[in-house]
């Protein structure tokens, strides 16, 4: 059990996934909250007199319910998934508990599993994720919720330890997204694990850990891994971030593109979507690069591929996609021009050496919400956004679009696990099944009013290939 | 005088100029204003003892200064103004009086005018526009400057007239944007026109005013069209909207571009600047055209040209850029799907027929800020933005270094004015020389460190130019 | 007279305009010709027993009719000319005398005229550009044509004159395309003008030959000047240099346009198509550029400013697009690396001074039609194309499309100054009224299947304008 | 052996591989060959008395070392590999017998074979596609090449049975293209394959048979797949294509592209790399697929995914790119406008029904080389490029690079195999270690003169990777 014995601090400790991210209606939300009670000491009831939650008001209820409808129009998928499904309640008899970001969308992912016959218990990976008015919404309606936003490490794990423990009830899925509920249940509740059917994971660090237990031979049930799946990566890399690098910039400084000369450390999926989009609006980008291929579809891209230190004194903007740590040093800060730009769209939060702009001779000056001054002795400037933490994260929205996609996923990944037969996955840790990422594309393509052609029955056999799919060998890279 | 006599009510009758918008700043600033007391009853002095000036809140300024600074950092074509025309003064003598927006980037364009030799006495062209914080800086630099944000009509021509009206200081130069000072002073003050050597005019509505008094014969000085300027008309209008458009949306919406289909209403320059952003973006553009060369254009560039009626009912964004009224009537509102998002980048806002929206049956909801769901009976929600107001003006910001470009262009044009030899210029409306157009755009060349090549002698004789310029003919269309 | 008296030498004089090029054909063309007799001394009759006429080989007639059909498919809008005019005949009367490349666009164009009732002979402005066989086909169908390609400069005289210099028919109409028709009247039959009630011209050179002549008061009639006419500019040149660029490079060189550093000297019209293409398929592009703003408008469009220096060690192609000379000099030619590809698309052959690359040092090596390998004693080779001239005319097709814009319009100004009431157009040179620019657009829409919206009532009056255009302002810049 | 057994028809059988193509040379080639001699009995030497090949002309031979000149300064990777490797010779020893397309760029791979230190005998692995010329110039140079262009196909296997069956010299290495070697050696001589180290195989064909073998137990050595290499898919497929499908239209039928409505047949590497360029230069493009994910793909990227039938009507141009059979119809083709435009660029010749073309009341015209007119009994004319054949294949070429990038794969496969210890590869087929893909990637980036990072040790450590890669894990899909 060595893998989860580390009990990180949660203050700060994980970076969200990059599916969530600060609501535009944050400011607008009644979150005024000079409520100083803890929800773990308050009595809340909802209207049908339960009191089976923990949340910050329950009164925030209708806003929150407002907000869910909102998220619905973008998550179709979802709601055809509900009507197609329906009929036969194809999760009736399952009891997830769940532990994700608390948010607009995953309560619509929520809701779907209740309709499909699920009983959920929920709690918060993130104690700063959660939108209270949606968790009020979800008590309201009857779910089990446990989270509100701000709680301590000590919260934290009551919350997760309401959604496990509870007489008369006990779980056999799990829904997890960091490994922080999964890691609970096998330290404080290991025979739990007899009745779960499997876990399905979302995220990169959750997943990673699922594989060390595999190979350690302590998986003891099987699990999916979500975050692998096709739809996943390239749609919430690649497109997500065309989307959101633009607005991120925007909202913090204004910016005009065209123009600018930036330069994207890293040509990946998130490095793509940033530079399709920058390039779009005028601006000139150069790439840096460690892996040769990746340094090549640059390349013919259209982009050049530098050293960081080629350009450094010459550029606008600076935007980190690697994934790595310490890409942009205190050195190449220091030979930035005045009023550079420096953010970070990768994993984690050590892309900056942020830490070693914490000297004496540099003045901070806080300018806006998630943008500092640093200021070097010759009055120079480098604006740093977000103290490069996720840009996209701390200062854009995701497209609820794309959060559709990997709910559908997580979705579907129970479904598959709930219902396989005996035997067909065993204590493992797997990728959907081809078939099932297609058919999480179908159900979203008819948001685009998009048509599918079908195979006559003469070309799939000239093809080889099933009518229904799948369509690709697993090989196949799109 | 008729041109002059019908007093527009003040409360939102002139939308803002393009160049003017809500700065992100807003909610950070300390704006908190719950002192109630009108600035005109107010007692306040600057550091250095003056009181000449009527602003919000003098203790702001701080604040103000470094929003300031933070603009000077895009504005540097006005920096290197002040530095290259120092020693000359070329505005030495001339007392300026000015109307326009009071914002961080007029802030940058006043002090240069005084750093060239000015005095000048401003006020608001807006009563809702004026950043208190700049007005508060521009107060204790010593400016007159009289403005606040939230001005009743009263209070607006107050601040007019004590710019002009004060004993032992006469204008001799008139900056305006919308014509309103030009107007007070035709009406109040007509003898003031005897000492004033020129009025610069910004805007659409202003120039419009003085092409019709220069008609009537009753245009008693020159005046210089700084609207109609290459520079202003192309950087202002296409590249600024090829900004804005996408942030406006974002902020306002959280929208995916990607695979949305729009249409766009009208392909000038403000539609080809939206069209560009959003086809980048991965948006399906459609447009609607009354000119048949822009419509071809329209061809050439990618987009299928139709009429609003063909592809309303599949649209999940509707942009208005025409100038015109009524382009979208109630009855295309009627037709369009659920979740539909309504807005408008054009000249005023009258484009979206929202009047016909204000009817019992439809329920208004207002979702976010300058955001409006529009609920039909059947349960239809059209999501209206700015309620059919300017989208980049109320929803977004415009790069500093597109209003540098203006900023620029008007203190040339000053300068060319006051400094004219006698007889250069009549009592007509002029554009700028093409020269000085070309001189403001090679001002702005060295914030992308563009280097310009020059002529030989040879080559300059073989085109038959000057080798400093001017480069086109007049009629010459970029 | 002294406008027109130097005659300058036909071979290779005078670069083709940019609507004339190379066809596909030529290659597949039965054009075996080892017949040598001149065609002046042929006796050739058409299948109606006519001999009024001139061409290599009137047996190529059916032949020249395929392609002359295959190009009306993309010139529906003269197609559609002749329906909608045909009732009227709006040129029954007219005798058009016209000098213009002889290719299966003119033909169409040459067959509308006839269609609409005019009388036409013809000749070539281009000793080279004449297509046999459709020479052949216009002669068939009766059109009195005198032209092939590869005319003497005596034959290229003797053609002209043959169609100015008839018994019995006098011609009312001059359409010219280089000015040298226009000459030869002026200098061999001056009476004449006594009934032409006017010239269309389109060339740049012929233009500027008008011009000259109107200032010298020497202008006998009104002239229409086709060539700043906003369709020909725009399309003419940004929309077929954006087709056409790529087209060139590829047929002679077959270079691959990712990751390509090219530079491109000159950001009008015809640099910002070439620049959209190449930035478009993956290529790195720098400007070099003398006006500043067409400098920041690169800028804007996301091109680094440049001086040729600056990057002529490390493009791999470079392109004229100024119209200027001596832009790239043999010192350029010495510094550029190994396999620099270096080509010119402007208006001229003199942009590349390739006079001082026939020097003993270096060797030329014709590697392809149209390719030259110059080789420097270290080896290092440069590939000039098309010898400097025009790539795209030398290596490229033109659309078709395009050339039928330039068509219509010059359809549309004879039939203007035919019918032009007496007075309305002076011993002037004058552009097309705007409402014939946007008719000229109109006609073309069809081929997209665009749909203009019509104003209402209602709006026109808003906008003060009429509903039938129109739309805008002389000095709109589009 | 059974796979093997079915001989197909030498003659149009079997589809050029997208990596050859109809050079530009061709028309200017002294290919003349009025010389009605078979090869086979002609007697050649070349000058240094060698005879051991069987060319169409020996004489040629310095024609073909021109061209091949040329090519090497694209495939500037292979010249460095021989740089690389020269010292050591890793194919020192080495026997290769090869069957490939014998073109100028195949030549420079030979040639670097040889350098690296291996005996090569060859043969062409097309009866069509032998450059003459630079078969005459890999004889002249010494290697044993037996082909021609316009072989017999009892010619076809006696230049392979040449190049396997020599006294005294056993082949050790097989490098294939297509399989017909590989069968031939099965057949015939399956002794060899005691020698034999390994197959290199590079088609979709080959790879596909050797598969067949290997699932049969019948594969008797190790062979390399080198069609499934991310280089040769990712960039033989999405950019190649991107280059190509313009000059392939261009070249045949001079269409513009701005505004035309185009169909794409599938949304794979190929369909994307068409639609990019075509989206590029101004056409409105619509997609079908099979495939949910490609279909969500090409939504996100702004196409409109629907079913042929939608838009038949409408469209100017049909591309096809699917691999399957039928998928352009003839009652499709019969619903097409007038002068629609039908080609081909996907796997084989399949895609369009061609065959149903062929009935009485269609004419069929020969406009141009390689673009008939199909014409029904009511006039409409379809253009249809190639017969259906491949059209980058009939009617572009290929970029050099690209191709220089597969040669590249293919001799590091070969070192690989050769040197490869005992035991490291089976009897079974191989994908090529991810570290050598990386190599083949930095090999090209000298062109592009792109610089490479380095991950510092600490880096390395922190991402879990080896600094000199392989960087990325095998799933990954760039």
């Amino acid at each position: 059990m060595q893998e989860f014995t580390k009990f990180p601090t949660k203050t700060g400790r994980r970076s969200l996934s990059r599916s969530i991210s600060q609501s535009s209606t944050d400011s607008y939300s009644s979150d005024s909250s000079d409520d100083e009670v803890s929800p773990r000491e308050k009595q809340q009831t909802n209207s049908k007199g339960s009191s089976n939650f923990c949340v910050k008001n329950i009164k925030q209820a209708e806003f929150g319910r407002r907000e869910i409808e909102i998220a619905e129009q973008d998550m179709s998928a979802l709601i055809s998934l509900r009507k197609r499904a329906q009929g036969e309640k194809p999760l009736a008899g399952a009891k997830i508990v769940g532990c994700t970001h608390i948010t607009a969308q995953t309560a619509v992912l929520i809701e779907t599993l209740c309709a499909l016959g699920a009983q959920c218990r929920w709690s918060a990976c993130n104690i700063y994720s959660t939108q209270n008015e949606v968790a009020a919404a979800l008590a309201e309606a009857g779910v089990a919720v446990f989270a509100w936003k701000g709680e301590s490490e000590d919260d934290f794990w009551w919350c997760i330890d309401r959604c496990v423990n509870m007489d008369g009830w006990q779980a056999n899925m799990i829904l997890d997204d960091g490994g922080d509920l999964t890691h609970w249940v096998y330290k404080k509740y290991p025979n739990v694990f007899k009745k779960i059917r499997g876990i399905v994971e979302e995220s990169v660090t959750g997943v990673h850990r699922l594989y060390q237990l595999s190979k350690a031979g302590k998986l003891c049930v099987p699990a999916m891994n979500v975050n692998d799946s096709v739809t996943k990566q390239k749609f919430d890399n690649l497109y997500c971030c065309r989307e959101s690098i633009l607005d991120g910039l925007k909202r913090t400084t204004d910016v005009m593109f065209g123009g600018k000369q930036v330069v994207v450390c890293g040509y990946g999926e998130v490095g793509k979507g940033c530079c399709a989009a920058l390039k779009a609006l005028g601006a000139i980008v150069y790439i840096t690069e460690i892996d040769p291929i990746c340094a090549l579809q640059a390349c013919m891209d259209g982009f050049r591929v530098v050293k960081l230190n080629e350009v450094i004194r010459q550029v606008d903007v600076v935007i980190t996609c690697t994934g790595n740590k310490n890409v942009v040093t205190r050195e190449h800060l220091d030979r930035m021009k005045n009023s550079c730009i420096v953010c970070n769209m990768g994993h984690s939060n050590t892309e900056i050496d942020v830490t070693s702009l914490r000297t004496p001779e540099l003045t901070w000056e806080r300018v806006r919400s998630q943008v500092d001054h640093v200021i070097w002795p010759d009055g120079k400037r480098v604006v740093l956004l977000a103290e490069g933490r996720l840009l996209n994260l701390s200062c854009s929205t995701v497209p609820t679009f794309v959060l559709s996609i990997t709910a559908t996923t997580q979705a579907l990944a129970l479904i598959e696990l709930y219902n396989a037969p005996e035997g067909r996955y065993k204590q493992d840790v797997y990728l959907l099944p081809k078939k099932m990422d297609e058919y999480v594309a179908s159900l979203h393509l008819p948001s685009f009013d998009a048509h599918l052609t079908e195979l006559s029955d003469d070309q799939a056999k000239y093809l080889g290939l099933n009518k229904n799919g799948p369509f690709k060998p697993n090989y196949y890279r799109y």
